[in-house]
């Protein structure tokens, strides 16, 4: 154990139909006007933007509407919500879909109080407040609902780049599992992947011996697969999607980290570099890169993969835990070879690099240099 | 997975040295006189308190100090400290102790901003607001120090009860695991006892189905028991204790059974009725009561008794991993049978008629009544 903080403010709702109560929290938080940012169209086809509208409307709640996010956020379409949240003098930002939708909600609530350009907080200038966030989620996966981080893509520079900040933890997030049962199998597949990833980075990458930490792990682990594996049998399973959901969110709302000292998201990394120039599914993203990256790494850890190959898979050695899992990601249809998403191996150099920065950034360039990143990229061939 | 609401406000420092940071910590919240509540001398002698003290008078903090709470904290003491929290004007209440000492914070936090007997919240009254409460934590059992939880005994009508309310999380909780070195090995059995006692009562008392809460129930009690024979080995192992701290924490903080549903809290309620008339630890009574209990209530849950053998001992029938967990018991010299803590089986018939009262308390009359809470008490004779 190492010394840590913990301090999730986040107040969840989970339950089918409490989207209805979104007007009495902020009525409860004393919000007059907010600036609703959502992604497609799907929400307004489901009707929940319309139930939400109608929660808005009882608690005497002005409402700007902001649609668009894509699935990889942009800046532009950042900034440009900065510019809404500003005109219209909104006290909040209510985030109604899935993280990507939040992630920019809370760029932009960092935005709108501040006076110089937004981007300026993923390279490094400090957040010091933001609008409160509230979110509705509609996609379980990032655990954007729970934490304090935000990732945003430039797409000038190519740079997929995030915040990690106390002032953006959501202020309530309202999770009703049903929302998520009608979310296509593939992207419930990248979900699901996604959530794996959140926990395995501090789980090989931390100095071994914190037990309860790993068990949280394991239990997360094992859970994300037992509901998928419903859901892929039937979508519409209500426990499973329920238990997923809240799974979801505790992979990376800062429980399993506490205490294990440091450790780094290379996963992560290299993944927002390659999204960054191709704009593939994060999940679908990871799901390539974390095979190829346990079997670069496994040797650096040797026990860590062995307890991992035993607790999730009841196998007995590293090499057999890694390719049980590389299995499950072909099961659910996640890809797990960088030419299943159409990038060929020439382009792992430019990967690469824009990996390198990230690693510079992220204070582990040591290990993660272009050159070790083109080799992990070159086991995904 | 059930409808449910988690929020957690209370913001965890752990560390060693961190007490250090506690006038910070009052600053930050513009808190500038306290009542400082501790239990007996031991805090003075290890010269905590006069570095906690250090901390208020470099952060300009007014503090009034307020010793002598009992292990089963009495509602006589807790009604002079709100005397004197009033007396003083104090902004805040300081706890620097375990369990005990942090519930009668809560309580006199409370009090201290009514016009009633602080009793009153105790047999019903809805407790509307309470100054806010900080912690130093000295010993890892209860796990007060992240909920709103609060037990206080009325020696007058022999009832021991609580009052549980998002009004009396504490603000700042900071964990010190150096402080629980010197804890004696008899209680930190008692608390590893009660770290086990609060993740089961869900565990066993919740509908089946909820597997992710299962496993975070299965990790903690593993963890309880895998660093409790550490510490027991050697008490003063380092990893073990901030481990120890860490994990009592987490089980009754409200994470385990977010999403359970409903559930029932026997065990405790018949330790408290045996508490409430002999003043014997906490740990020390459940140790006692929840071997029977389990034994009485297997049948009613089987599939659940068998996965607590399965996963916590690797055995294959309910009674073995009962029968497990009672040798475990007597390993770590925390008591099993009535006759240990000197409680005699003619007495039996007084502790249900008192637990019979809580249980009508907690809803669960139907099930607990004087006959059948005999019942499980004479199978700890």
């Amino acid at each position: 154990m190492f010394d840590f903080t913990f301090h999730n403010p986040t107040k969840i709702i989970f339950g089918a139909g409490k989207e209805a109560l979104i007007g009495a929290e902020l009525n409860a938080a004393g919000i007059t006007r907010v600036l609703l940012v959502y992604g497609r169209n799907s929400i307004v086809k489901s009707g929940l933007l319309d139930r939400v509208m109608a929660s808005l409307k009882a608690g005497d709640i002005t409402c700007s509407q902001y649609g668009g996010v894509d699935s990889n956020p942009l800046l532009s379409h950042t900034r440009e919500g900065v510019v809404l949240a500003r005109r219209d003098k909104v006290e909040a930002i209510l985030a109604v879909g899935g993280g990507s939708v939040i992630d920019e909600s809370k760029a932009i609530a960092v935005g709108a109080l501040s006076d110089t350009d937004v981007w300026d907080f993923f390279v490094g200038k400090e957040v010091e407040r933001a609008l409160p966030v509230f979110t509705i989620l509609t996609l379980a996966a990032t655990g954007s609902e729970m934490n304090g981080n935000s990732v945003v893509t430039n797409a000038e520079t190519r740079q997929k780049y995030n915040i990690a900040s106390p002032h953006v933890y959501p202020k309530v997030s309202i999770l009703n599992p049903e929302l998520t049962h009608s979310v296509p199998l593939n992207y419930t597949a990248y979900s699901a992947v996604d959530a794996i990833a959140h926990v395995i980075e501090g789980y090989f990458t931390k100095k071994p011996g914190t037990h309860l930490q790993d068990r949280l792990v394991e239990g997360i682990i094992k859970t994300v697969i037992e509901t998928t594996d419903l859901i892929m049998a039937e979508p519409g399973h209500a426990q499973a999607r329920a238990s997923f959901m809240w799974t979801a969110t505790l992979a990376l709302n800062g429980l399993t980290p506490a205490g294990i000292g440091e450790y780094s998201f290379p996963n992560h990394m290299i993944e927002h570099a390659m999204s960054a120039i191709y704009n593939i599914p994060h999940g679908a993203g990871l799901s390539i890169v974390m095979p190829a990256w346990m079997k670069w790494y496994a040797a650096k850890n040797p026990s860590q993969f062995e307890r991992f190959a035993k607790e999730i898979f009841g196998l007995d050695s590293a090499a057999a835990g890694i390719a049980a899992l590389e299995q499950w990601f072909v099961t659910i249809k996640s890809p797990v070879r960088l030419g299943e998403v159409k990038i060929p191996a020439a382009d792992i150099e430019a990967i690469a690099e824009n990996a390198e920065g990230l690693a510079r950034q992220w204070g582990i360039g040591g290990l993660y240099t272009k050159e070790t990143i083109a080799e992990i990229l070159r086991l995904a061939v």
